[in-house]
């Protein structure tokens, strides 16, 4: 994707990305706005996991070895509106029809068995969104996450067959919205944290991280890696997020024993 | 359905018809606000179809036979909200799979082979509507038309079977918003139109209503029927809406044939 088609992305309510940006400048003048001039030895990252695996498995910490890629799609469906009452099946081109059928076959095809591909419709929308008329235009989006770029590029084929095959009467078009690759953080780091938890007594398990983070853009400077701690059943981004003190504080007490090991003390 | 009930019902911007009601008549005062006192002989109504059946069979006349019943409802899934990225699928309770396991199992089992029953989801509305987010609750309407009322009493029963069997770890909550019966007109009435028709030379078929109509009202109050006539691709309530000048005056010509006999001149 190039700068310019980023900057000119529009939400939903049409506000153009470089538009909403410029406010936020323009509205903190202190802000950076290019990256700093001065070498980077290492990158650590705390944060809650945003997930309910340490919580789960009763684990006090997370050594991320990287973050899975993904890939954003936005499909829209495109029928004839028609009458509710009067048009027989056999006449429509009902968009929800196709849409349904589409995302019904999504579910079924993303199946995993280690339950680590992450397939979510998040946004559908229906026009024209009136109980008694069939609608003519469904838009819905696609988040999909694997940590290996292989699996995110079979599903993305499997996206391309479902549409082609469930779209019935109705025509599908279907944009790639965003494509981020897996990142690998850097081994030695990883080790470092686990081998610090281990020296504080507390449990570690090395993991993916499921949601994106700084350190992803960190991670192509210089050495880099990241230390989850478990948050309650995983709700991040709501007002209900939750992290226990303990745990809080053992990820800050991991991250400063890092910290410590490598400004070479 | 009482009629506080009835007034009392909101739209989706939180309007209650009782409200909408009288902006209206206080907008034009010089409406109506009951039924007239004199006694009405008969009812006779002139329409076109909104519908593609007159068009797509080369007829010119239907002789409206009836009027099919209807049944709306309103379904509610409530799941929760999760982070797209983190949140395995074992872990999740997303409203979107189980409303769209829901509607695409209702697709299968409202497929009927004279093709008569009609089965419309035209709202759907996803919360919060995220992207990258699980969606924690979908609200969606079902619009069920059908001539008899034991095959609505059958289909009531599978929305009921199939939201139970397939809300997976998502609470549902189904609400009946509109009950309408079918309704038969009177036959004398109706092979009045079929006659008239042929002593004109117009091409007639006895055919059901699949939308409402305000005949429907009439019918218990006087003799009552309808006549149809083509309009092109069953479109209407929309811009696009279309009749030919020859099957418009074809339908007039009819219906003042019939006002002829009916006022026994």
């Amino acid at each position: 994707m190039t700068l310019e088609d980023a900057l000119s992305v529009v939400d939903k309510e049409g506000i153009a990305l470089v538009d909403a940006l410029r406010r936020t400048l323009d509205a903190q003048p202190g802000l950076p706005r290019r990256r700093s001039g001065f070498p980077v030895a290492a990158y650590l990252e705390a944060h809650i996991e945003q997930g309910p695996v340490l919580e789960a498995a009763g684990v006090t910490l997370g050594a991320v070895t990287g973050v899975q890629g993904s890939r954003w799609f936005a499909v829209e469906v495109r029928g004839e509106e028609a009458h509710a009452g009067t048009t027989p099946r056999s006449s429509r081109r009902d968009a929800m029809v196709a849409a349904v059928r589409i995302v019904n076959a999504l579910y079924d095809a993303t199946t995993d068995a280690d339950d680590l591909l992450r397939f979510t419709v998040g946004r559908f929308e229906v026009e024209p969104g009136s109980p008694n008329t069939v609608p003519g235009r469904v838009f819905f989006t696609i988040d999909l996450r694997h940590p290996e770029e292989k699996v995110l590029e079979t599903v993305t084929a499997r996206i391309h067959e479902a549409c082609e095959r469930h779209r019935g009467p109705c025509l599908v078009h279907i944009t790639m919205t965003s494509r981020v690759s897996p990142v690998r953080f850097d081994p030695e780091l990883v080790e470092m944290v686990v081998g610090s938890a281990g020296r504080l007594g507390l449990s570690c398990r090395r993991m993916q991280s499921g949601a994106g983070h700084d350190a992803m853009l960190m991670a192509g400077l210089c050495p880099t890696a990241m230390i989850f701690v478990p948050c309650e059943r995983g709700i991040s981004h709501n007002e209900a997020e939750q992290a226990k003190p303990d745990d809080l504080a053992a990820g800050a007490r991991v991250l400063a024993g890092c910290l410590v090991r490598l400004a070479g003390c």
